[in-house]
């Protein structure tokens, strides 16, 4: 917690936490947590992404490894543990089995990881997918709003950052819920058993603009009732896990005496198995069409993107929830309804993740609060899960 | 028609038209529209606030005033036919009765008033107010952009251009409908009935932002399906005559992943019966705080204005309808939803107004547009309401 608190204070702006891939806070903050990683005998060094990297080697040769961590890059205007929580709770972990004089029976890392937030090159995961041998020419060729693209930022070579299959065991990572589920369940730490897939779609209503006071009701063509009967029935569609949310809706021209000409909106679906996510869409899509043609409209559906879901391995699961059942007495398995570093790393090698719970469900703001008791927990059940797994590996 | 066009080019804006209360192109409209009413053998002058009138003196001595008229104000970026058709088609039914040396009962008087739009001085209906005796201090000490009050604007006594009911027998305006009501029914012209009272409410939900992949839907306050449901509610609620909608609406913090936190939105409720209005102003009350509740969220509702009905006499209704039937085979009684000078007038004396439809209900834009038969049935139904008034006046 202290340490959160110190690296909480590295920033790029005078009054608040942002650090961005490659910033100057980004390199300090690198600093910082590389002394903490030598200070419990990791070896310690930056790949070509500088995603920092502290290894506890084991002394049977052909072990393979297994990597624990999170990201340390923020949002602007952040909070201190979206990221640096995960990869500190890793770091306290590894002390405790130094401290017990712990052996390996595989090489374990801790990764902070260089960008997960995406801020400076509107992407993401560009440290987690180096290593996955994601990162593309196309993610090369992006350039910050300085006009600087990414190959010129002044990283080494993407390729000697990656990772291959046959020596990575697995990768664990610990981080903030950024809901509330647990909080409402009063549980400290979840399991999380997959990473939600996404669907993000713009849509347009288009109809006529007319004089509130001198159109009857029944000559309108007014795009926000077509809104709002869009809204409520994505409303209604979220059932049996899926989300869906409409967060933005602006109206035109948008005066009290005048009848709405079109209104654009945002959808946001979500949900942990794909073909459920895909058929909401398209009953969406069908609504969104019957609405438009019943009111005399017409409607535009542009998908912006889709992400599949990504499953946490099984073995480690279970195991990540044995672990946590020693020290709660339920275990919480939930999806994460937001992407993370263990997403990325789902195509190298199979991935676990654990769930903190934070105050209120806040993330992403400096409000952003965890407390002392469940990152103990945090850090025991991660001890735990390193004790298990290396039983299993013996 | 052509005078129309010669007055659409007279504007405070160089490319586009503006004309506002006591402006140059005001003093410039006045002067022009002066001329053509002194070439009608009218007796011209302007009152204390610049309402230009022209009078038609009859040879009775104690004949009471009829005024016809409308505004030659517009809004900005306006069309040509809001206001100045209403004066223009007056004036070119005295030049009718004029050419058939007509003789009348009563004075006649054509204003074209000052400022009904309200632009400069965001109030309504200046000219017409002060005719009506409605003028109030608080109205004097409205201060312009510039600072500069109605009381210091160069307007002359107030009290002088104030008329007595005693000596003013009606007034009737002639306006474009503003609405589509006519063109939807294949009709020139229409008669009001009344002219809608109007209710109009700021509403605001408050209920909390949350990460759209993160939140379970159980565990929401989303602002906006709230606002939805209600939107919905609204037009449902408009029946019988009742106009209500919401054009503006505002989402809080408005991004694609984030819940709404707050959603702000504008309800216009517009009926020609009071009553049925405050009900389903009422209702619609009571609903938003019944969905607040039943989401855990709070509603606030501010209402910003209400304008009680004004009914227009039956008398002079009755005479414009049967003019109106000697042109075109049904009469279309209806209500205006907009408001007009005829609302101010209707303190001082019987009112009446006939509508001329324009194309797709299009008003308070350069694209405004009458067609040149439905503007001479206006004229004549018009002049024929004039001829049918000296008949029941002998």
């Amino acid at each position: 917690m202290e340490r959160c608190q110190v690296l909480g204070k590295i920033s790029d702006e005078p009054k608040r936490l942002t650090r961005t891939f490659l910033s100057p806070a980004m390199r300090r903050a690198n600093q910082l947590v590389g002394r903490w990683m030598r200070e419990a005998q990791l070896k310690v060094r930056e790949d070509a992404l500088f995603n920092l990297i502290g290894r506890w080697s084991s002394s049977q040769r052909h072990a393979r490894t297994i990597i624990v961590g999170s990201h340390l890059d923020t949002v602007r205007d952040a909070g201190k543990y979206d990221g640096p929580l995960g990869v500190l709770i890793a770091l306290a972990a590894i002390e405790q089995l130094r401290a017990a004089h712990c052996t390996l029976p595989f090489h374990l890392e801790v990764i902070g990881f260089c960008d997960e937030e995406g801020v400076r090159y509107q992407s993401t995961y560009l440290g987690s997918r180096a290593l996955a041998g994601r990162l593309t020419k196309t993610d090369l060729d992006l350039c910050d709003a300085q006009g600087v693209s990414l190959r010129n930022s002044g990283i080494g070579k993407v390729e000697t950052a990656r990772r291959q299959p046959r020596d990575t065991a697995g990768y664990v990572e610990v981080h903030i819920e950024q809901g509330p589920v647990l909080e409402s369940r009063g549980l400290a730490l979840g399991v999380v058993n997959a990473i939600a897939g996404q669907t993000r779609v713009a849509l347009k209503f288009v109809g006529s603009a007319g004089h509130a006071g001198t159109t009857p009701m029944d000559l309108r063509r007014d795009a926000l009732t077509a809104a709002a009967e869009f809204i409520t029935a994505v409303e209604m569609s979220a059932r049996g896990g899926l989300l869906a949310t409409v967060g933005q809706l602006t109206v035109q021209p948008g005066a009290s005496n005048v009848i709405a000409g079109t209104a654009e909106l945002s959808l946001d679906v979500r949900h942990q198995n794909d073909a459920a996510r895909k058929r909401a869409c398209q009953a969406l899509r069908t609504r969104a069409r019957d609405i438009a043609r019943r009111r005399g409209l017409r409607c535009t559906w542009h998908t912006l993107q889709e992400t599949s879901a990504v499953k946490c391995d099984k073995g480690l699961t279970r195991l990540l929830g044995e672990s946590v059942r020693t020290l709660q007495p339920r275990v919480n398995l939930m999806p994460s309804g937001a992407g993370h570093d263990a997403a990325a790393m789902a195509s190298l090698c199979p991935i676990g993740m654990l769930f903190v719970r934070c105050k209120g469900g806040v993330s992403h703001h400096p409000t952003e609060s965890v407390n002392r008791q469940d990152v103990a927990a945090a850090i025991a059940a991660l001890t735990e899960f390193l004790r298990r797994l290396k039983a299993r590996h013996v």
